[in-house]
């Protein structure tokens, strides 16, 4: 079957169903950043294989919205499919709601458990919906199974606290608000209240499935083959109920009294299983806001992984320092990326990467989500810019880093300048003090602020939300630009991470990981405010050698010294000697 | 009449209504900060002659809301009343709808006049409310007329467009959004569309007024005795219809089609006069957009005013570190006010001050909202340390300046250092240069970032809008720690004014009015980006002697001077001999 079969397939079940349009967005039902292939829709319907966009097929038109980053590859993969490709992130492109608004009249349809309840509704506003699954009924050779890889069970020794207690801090919740049942489908919360990971989805550790958490009753929906016998007696002991997957709708339909659901992550299929009677609460869900705030065993697992983490880099970059272009070898980047996996894939408690690798080489560390593959890459050579963002799923907690380095030859003054901009303001974010209550797009501002003065900025987040070996993103805390009403709270960790990127030249960007701790009232103080700050919880040294010190005050470069002595201390106990030897050279102190 | 007869009388009423409880918040008809005393209907039935209060009255309690500021005050005059004291600055004070939504079962009475349609809407879902006036039958005898002061053209000469101009564009606004009609209650907006202004209210030049706005009308609701041949003649002019100020209602319930208003600003009585048939939308009034971008002209009119302003307060400064403690002499809190005013008065185009002077001697400073009266007032001595807040309505435009001097002995150390956090984050918010799009929250944190790193905090807003020639705290930007959507836009006008209060010791607050303007993009940029940054308008200087050197960087010298040389640039034309060698002192460089 082409694409030109498929769609001419769809629009004759769209005929038969009355509809004007039917849209396949690229999402999954557990609103997952990373999804399993089973899901592909959109990539078998369109043929195009990009991770993120969406089809709209009408009686005679076909299109996909997808962002810049992908505008190449639309354009190669769409060819000979009909399919017009919609370029999102360019400013006069209308949203696919709007689109649809203007120029469908009738019915569209979509399958709603690939859409939010929120995100349902807001298109309800525009355009006239209707729940059906026709890819279903067409995607049936070769369409890949839901993966039914094993649950396994996550013990407390590094999640810090028992299913008992996490579930029975839930129970309040429930209580509180009246409720008598909570629906859940985001894949790490029922990862974090059940204490089970899994390998269903790549870079998470998760297992697919749906959860109804009532008084007296937790049902975990998933199918029986991801079960052993110590994954079935882990759950009986817990007192997990288990019910197959597809059950969950079923079940749902069973409840009644006040059902309490996440809008935002709760698929409308679910929402719509939701009896008549019920009362029904939108609110954001207690599971995400608790998972957000890390425990004294889970910050300790993150401590344990960022050196083990350290340890690796350390080792990469003296390779790459020493050994990766002697006898005039070259590298390219995907070489980088395999070797950086090698070294870290010998950390203890290591599972998987966090995230795809980003190694960047020159102009290619200035395509902010670059992804370079073996085929299409570039060579690396012992000279100019090398950005690399980097991170591990541990046993023990995430990691998620970006350092940027020079390779070689003379180093330009605007580079220069530009990495000392974004130091500065990662520094700044880490070093901040705030009264509780400070959101993070209070902070943004603060890691922004010396680039700003030279006229430089950049369109990513400064900072997301980071998972305990779940997620390597995660809510509800971020430091963004946008309106989030989410104070930073003791045990968040979020990301801090500005970048300066120069089409065509470099892309720098410079990345730790960073708690939220009490901070210590000073004698200064003039009022009763809780205060807060931030503990760095990566370990890796910066390259110094691209700091242009007259930008420095001395208050920066004390940290940044405290923090390479820090750095050695905490990572040095794992190396040898020669990587010793490396690290100390690296972590030396800097003067004016 | 008593207080506990008019609590009687007006439980006979809401007996005959059947009501529960009945509520009088502190609000007038307009949404006004500062209003005409025939609405202060809170002071009429409590007694208590705060600015700010709401009372609940139920069969068998009556209760007073008020915050900090008022709780001494409230206090004393309260006693016997049987009205209790509701701290809603405590932290465990329920709001008024909260309590009410806990204890009164039944309808709760309110004059819709006085509630905007947002707040009616919002309480509605809580408590059910009864639109009617009990306070009108009962409050007859000695309450105030609504003014009825004259209304004035102001001169387009100040206003930089005509009323021609800004209709239209209105009516453009109108006719995108398909409306007929918007209704405009708030006095600022009404007194800008129209280029009218009057003296209805202390501190705003406004007219007591509502204003309907069609494709082919402008009708004025304004009492026919404070238009004089002129006014008549410049409306008639403009072909402006007017009709009495009550007639608004009846004319509202004539409208058809769709009508505009803005919930927030607009009272739930008119709204309630809008017709079943209407379309109805809310949304935020396109004057309130227009009005908060000043114009050339208007910009100008700001800088003339201010250089008014600087001499007066230099005036004032010479004579208060020359003249007022000479021979032993002492002064009080109150004089200084009226010495300041008498300087102020005296400036061309000067109509009256823009709010109540703030003058905290000591301690007093550190009593954020301090108002000082005759009878009630420190005595001030040439020690220790003076907060002054004032401001003017010029015809040029609006001023609000704060400058915290020391008027002699030794400085203790942390006052300094104090002084010193506040300017830092003063300088640093009106160096700031950002995108277009960004919000005054998120540079917030720019002026708080050095006062935070010690520990220190404040809790009132770091920057509020202001008009031209109109109110001195207007929407929709500010700068403050809330989650306002409003970015930034040039001609925008903004107070910058951090501060640290220590109580019973001092109060710190250093205040420029600054507005946004576009910066130039620099060769650096990466980005096609709009930048912005501030010009700052206020031009006097900042008491050197309070700063701490070794906090400064020479950035924030090298500003300061900067500064200081276009202060006794501006300000010296419109001195004597004697105050220019006065000013050129206190503008003397400073060095490290």
């Amino acid at each position: 079957m082409t694409v030109l079969d498929n769609l001419a397939a769809l629009r004759g079940l769209m005929r038969e169903n009355g509809l004007s349009a039917y849209v396949v967005p690229g999402n999954d039902p557990h609103a997952s950043e990373y999804m399993a292939s089973h899901w592909c829709e959109m990539q078998w319907l369109s043929g195009f294989q990009g991770e993120s966009g969406t089809v709209v097929v009408t009686m005679d038109r076909a299109l996909l919205w997808t962002d810049s980053r992908y505008y190449l590859q639309a354009g190669i993969e769409l060819k000979g499919s009909s399919i017009e490709l919609m370029r999102e992130s360019d400013v006069d492109c209308p949203s696919v709601v709007d689109w649809l608004s203007e120029h469908v009249e009738g019915l569209v349809g979509v399958n709603p458990e690939m859409f939010s309840v929120n995100d349902f509704a807001e298109w309800s506003e525009k355009v006239s919906l209707k729940s059906i699954d026709l890819i279903k009924p067409l995607w049936t050779e070769g369409r890949p199974a839901i993966p039914a890889d094993k649950l396994y069970p996550y013990s407390a020794d590094f999640a810090g606290e028992t299913v008992e207690s996490k579930i029975a801090r839930m129970r309040e919740q429930l209580a509180k608000k009246k409720a008598n049942a909570m629906i859940v489908s985001a894949l790490d919360e029922i990862a974090w209240l059940l204490n089970i990971r899994g390998n269903d989805v790549e870079y998470n550790p998760v297992v697919i499935s749906y959860l109804v958490l009532e008084a007296d009753k937790c049902t975990l929906f998933v199918d029986h083959a991801k079960l052993d016998s110590a994954a079935q007696n882990y759950l009986d002991f817990n007192r997990i109920d288990v019910q197959p997957y597809e059950a969950v709708f079923e079940y749902i339909r069973s409840l009644n009294g006040t059902v309490l659901y996440d809008g935002a992550k709760v698929n409308e299929a679910l929402f719509e299983a939701v009896p008549e009677g019920c009362k029904k609460i939108n609110t954001k869900s207690p599971i995400l806001i608790d998972k957000a705030k890390k425990n004294a065993v889970e910050l300790e697992g993150e401590r344990i992984a960022m050196r083990q983490d350290a340890a690796a880099l350390t080792r990469f970059f003296k390779w790459l320092e020493e050994e990766a272009f002697a006898n005039g070898q070259t590298q390219t980047e995907w070489n980088l990326m395999e070797k950086l996996h090698e070294f870290r894939a010998k950390g203890e408690n290591f599972v998987e990467e966090s995230f795809g690798t980003i190694a960047g080489y020159k102009g290619n560390g200035a395509i902010v989500h670059y992804a370079a593959t073996k085929e299409n890459c570039a060579e690396v050579k012992p000279e100019g810019m090398l950005l690399l963002d980097s991170g591990g799923q541990y046993l023990d907690g995430t990691t998620d880093i970006t350092r940027t380095v020079w390779l070689g030859g003379r180093i330009p003054q605007q580079a220069k300048l530009d990495y000392t901009y974004v130091l500065k303001g990662h520094i700044a974010l880490q070093r901040a003090r705030f009264p509780k209550g400070t959101r993070g797009n209070q902070l943004d501002a603060l890691a922004k602020q010396y680039m700003w003065e030279a006229g430089i900025t950049f369109g990513h987040g400064t900072g997301h939300g980071v998972g305990h070996f779940l997620g390597c993103h995660e809510g509800p805390q971020n430091v963004r630009t946008d309106n989030n009403p989410t104070a930073l709270e003791i045990g968040h960790i979020i990301s801090d991470e500005p970048g300066i990127y120069r089409t065509g030249q470099w892309g720098i960007r410079t990345e730790n990981l960073i708690t939220v701790i009490p901070a210590k009232q000073t004698k200064a103080t003039t009022t009763e405010d809780e205060w807060l700050t931030f503990e760095t919880l990566t370990l890796c040294f910066y390259d110094t050698n691209l700091i242009e010190m007259s930008l420095m005050t001395e208050d920066e470069i004390d940290w940044i010294n405290a923090y390479h002595v820090r750095v050695y201390k905490e990572v040095s106990p794992l190396l040898n000697e020669a990587e010793r030897a490396y690290l100390a050279k690296k972590c030396a102190a800097i003067e004016i």
